[in-house]
């Protein structure tokens, strides 16, 4: 193999009661990759189209990636990226996870598959570390294994893969005002009551729990947020009266996809995932601010080649 | 039915990960209960065994339960109660939540069954209220429910029964010394950081979903407590080598169980259950302090008729 596309997905990650531990991906939204082989080490990044990021290939999240893999192996071949971004850098739908998740993979199928989707996932964090200054996993994880998963542990890194209801769809609605995970992490208390712990964790456990027995309403009475968003939905105008019209609506539960500002609900079916997002929809159409708006099911193969 | 007998297992609460939230029911040892209909109303309570308990019914944790339930139904009948205490008090096994869940489950019976398991929990929380000034509902839950149980909510109360995978057995070593629940609360934090409670809730999914996928490997990783061993392992002497020796001999994970000063190891297969508790055994042995010990599978059925 000479060169490969691939497809890396968006993802939410925290899914309000798994903050900085859970995190799934989506099928309709994802950054496009073309890798190809050249004889000529390292890595250059010779195309990048829909956002404006750094073309050297030291800074940037998807080539970081490519770099410490090729160099590992030690590989006797160089690599030129062609990134077509699709999720956009500062919406909180893992815009730079998609990126390094997707570097990872194509280097790796480029490699012969020496690494691990385990592996594959520490690489991928490294374009974390460059993009956000600290190397989490949640976003890359759920990007490169699929469906939901959780970060059970960092030392080591150890990734649980959940299984995914068949049901379960997901409303994004990306409204286009910019917040700095700087002031999304510095609006957080940096401790909590061990109350408030024991609560998110019940219902982080409960989520868990409907995810293995298809329990569409455990899911729902579960997707509450204890320690994130009281604090970060300041940082989104409008995000009350969307959580209240997309639950008014039929969602299972609506939250922050990672530090926002887009806002995500999960639901039941494709029919109602529909009417939750016109819901939300309707909410900044009468507003001064732009948006995207995706529908999706939960992806649950992760990075493919397309 | 005129008169009924019953087991009501004892409880390992919190079981590491779940501090608050998660408990299991143990077979092998537990309360047993003769309750009795009588003309006259109200409860007597007319035989205490194995424990110096007040014969107070308004104060005994297990007659205050019988006594609501009694009056929410307005019963033509009175109750009288003999109570065979094999769960000691101040153990860490719940002893009052097994007099409590014994008393809501052995009166349902003899009222015909109106009640479920839930609104058992919640009469039997009544006897936690009285016998620990906090109406507690992980041990009581368990009793009532057996196997693994998630407080997942407390309002409204709600409880997720957990599936047992079919190895798991315990270890319990109850050192003869007294905790007191509120030393064992006072000597915790009111307040922990964020990241320790992301571990903490992290490890707690992690244990779930090991139950739910009979993955013990990681429900030993996944046995881990950030919160409340740390200052607590301090009020039960030996615990860092009853802990470390119960590891060294297979034991899938080692805590304490509910406030102390009771340890329980959780373990795959009776053999190991059986070379673990011989491993605390010998700490204790070693030591001025008398001990008693138990193994046994996970209880699966909570409170019987014997």
């Amino acid at each position: 193999m000479n060169s490969i596309k691939i497809f890396a997905p968006a993802t939410v990650a925290n899914v309000s009661c798994g903050f900085d531990a859970l995190g799934f991906a989506i099928n309709t939204i994802g950054d496009e990759m073309v890798l190809t082989k050249t004889t000529e080490k390292g890595v250059k990044i010779s195309k990048i189209e829909g956002a404006e990021l750094t073309f050297d290939s030291n800074k940037n999240a998807a080539s970081v990636v490519v770099k410490a893999m090729l160099d590992k192996v030690n590989a006797d071949f160089g690599i030129d990226m062609q990134l077509f971004k699709k999720v956009k850098p500062g919406s909180g739908l893992g815009s730079s996870a998609s990126s390094a998740a997707g570097a990872a993979f194509a280097t790796n199928e480029l490699l012969g598959k020496p690494f691990t989707k385990l592996e594959l996932t520490e690489f991928a964090r490294l374009g974390e570390k460059i993009a956000c200054g600290s190397p989490i996993a949640d976003n890359v994880a759920a990007a490169i294994y699929g469906g939901f998963i959780l970060v059970k542990s960092y030392e080591p890194l150890e990734i649980v893969k959940l299984p995914v209801p068949n049901e379960l769809w997901v409303a994004v609605i990306h409204p286009q005002i910019e917040v700095k995970t700087e002031d999304a992490r510095n609006v957080l208390k940096p401790n909590i009551s061990i109350a408030d712990a024991v609560k998110q964790s019940a219902n982080l456990a409960g989520l868990i729990s409907g995810l293995y027995t298809n329990d569409y309403q455990l899911i729902s009475r579960s997707l509450v947020d204890v320690i994130a968003e009281p604090h970060r939905k300041k940082l989104i105008p409008l995000f009350d009266k969307v959580k209240q019209t997309g639950l008014q609506n039929g969602a299972l539960g609506i939250g922050i996809s990672g530090s926002g500002p887009t806002i995500f609900g999960l639901c039941k079916g494709e029919k109602s995932a529909n009417n939750v997002a016109n819901a939300m929809k309707n909410v900044y159409q009468n507003s001064t601010i732009d948006f995207n708006i995706y529908i999706s099911k939960v992806n649950t193969e992760g990075v493919k080649i397309i």
